[in-house]
């Protein structure tokens, strides 16, 4: 027999303790522990995005991994720091000395000026450079997946990227992504 | 009375089941079962990311939605197959024969060079084409909806795309991507 | 002692009573009630994206916040009218009254021309323009958060940007977003 402290529990006290818990578990929901993003893109200025915020929300304490796909793959390619361009053709809003029509920023060179001038930019201004935020993200338990079937459309091995990355594809990508809140295409 | 194997169950009790129930109802979080993307380019090369992220994710069993805005609607267009092209020209991540300076790539031809180029490369990869990945999306209840105010902005009616297509508005696609996990502007 | 219609409930039966609170709880999981969008592109066709799904995400009851990144500060710049251009180079999906080689679309005066296109069409369907939008998204409490990285790389001053805009980092994105369904990056 419940003792007088153990008096039954009616419907309306367990729905209460219900209501409470999970109040409390929605603030501890899994899905707000995890990151997953696309890097897709494979310019200088398009690596910064997805390393930023993955390195970001590692330091937030959330399991994060980026996919690199499609020109993406360019961002972990051993060469990166020569393959990662940036090009003002066709990007109005990017940063010039002066206004400059396509036809200019199209010229031969062009595109070598652009990348050091963004490169000699962020280094002014303290940001860091692409190798250090690989290093970081790498530190940080930030997993770096390359998609195998874009890697073998481009003709890229194993062996073509730095060290630390997996593979996989785009199942692997969702299967992660399915269970969390922040998912980025970039 | 209760019977001695109903002793009234205490509040610690109850909290402890409603924790394990709450465990195992965020396994089974309905969020985690839905992928809402939006398809917002509409050249060949970003006509895949949305359509290949799409047919994965409903292979993985999830109810699957792909929103085509602005120039993505050129990929549900009856025409795609022609209209869908790739320009080498702002890309230095696209590969090429010889690596080009964009006055080059931006030459009369240039585009139609590269759209074959890439067609033939993902041919002879063995990767879907579009028309393949759109048909499979259809069978795999892919939901595929086209943006109805691009549509007006940019004149298209609704008999200018393929079968099985449906019409609405970022509210539709809000109230689906709400509800989401993985949602994905492409 | 519990009266007759308070008997004690079993295990079972508080098992019925949690499941039935967990399912109406997940239809207010709180995840589905936010919207956090990045604008990272400085362009007038991809300021429109991020502005349309905010401002409908707002209107659908949304706690909705933009954060403004790398290219996209220019959206929410005091001068964004002039900034915010459209070039039709490396965009063959954009609809130009012939179709035109990137060649062409990189002559002087192709940008301004494309951009005035572009605000005449939206104009002519009755769409809103950035201005409306951007008026729209503060008048229905969509935060307008403009990332402090980017704008110390590309040398904006606060005083820079339109009256309402908050100023924040990647970590600040990160903690609105974990707790977000709605996280696109455009």
């Amino acid at each position: 027999m419940p003792r007088t402290e153990d008096v039954a529990l009616t419907e309306e006290m367990v729905r209460k303790i219900v209501r409470e818990e999970i109040v409390s578990a929605f603030r501890k929901d899994p899905a707000a522990k995890r990151a997953c993003l696309i890097a897709s893109k494979g310019t200088l200025d398009w690596a910064y995005p997805p390393l930023i915020l993955a390195t970001a929300a590692a330091a937030a304490g959330l399991e994060t991994a980026i996919f690199f796909t499609f020109y993406g793959l360019n961002i972990i390619h051993k060469d990166f720091e020569r393959r990662l361009m940036v090009s003002p053709v066709a990007n109005p809003a990017m940063p010039m000395p002066v206004p400059m029509p396509d036809l200019i920023t199209a010229m031969p060179g062009m595109q070598t000026m652009a990348t050091s001038m963004m490169k000699s930019m962020f280094r002014k201004k303290g940001v860091a450079t692409i190798r250090e935020l690989l290093d970081v993200a790498r530190e940080s338990q930030v997993r770096l997946i390359a998609c195998q079937m874009t890697m073998d459309v481009f003709g890229y091995a194993q062996s073509d990227f730095i060290d630390g990355v997996e593979f996989g594809g785009a199942a692997a990508f969702l299967s992660d992504a399915r269970k969390s809140h922040v998912t980025l295409f970039v």
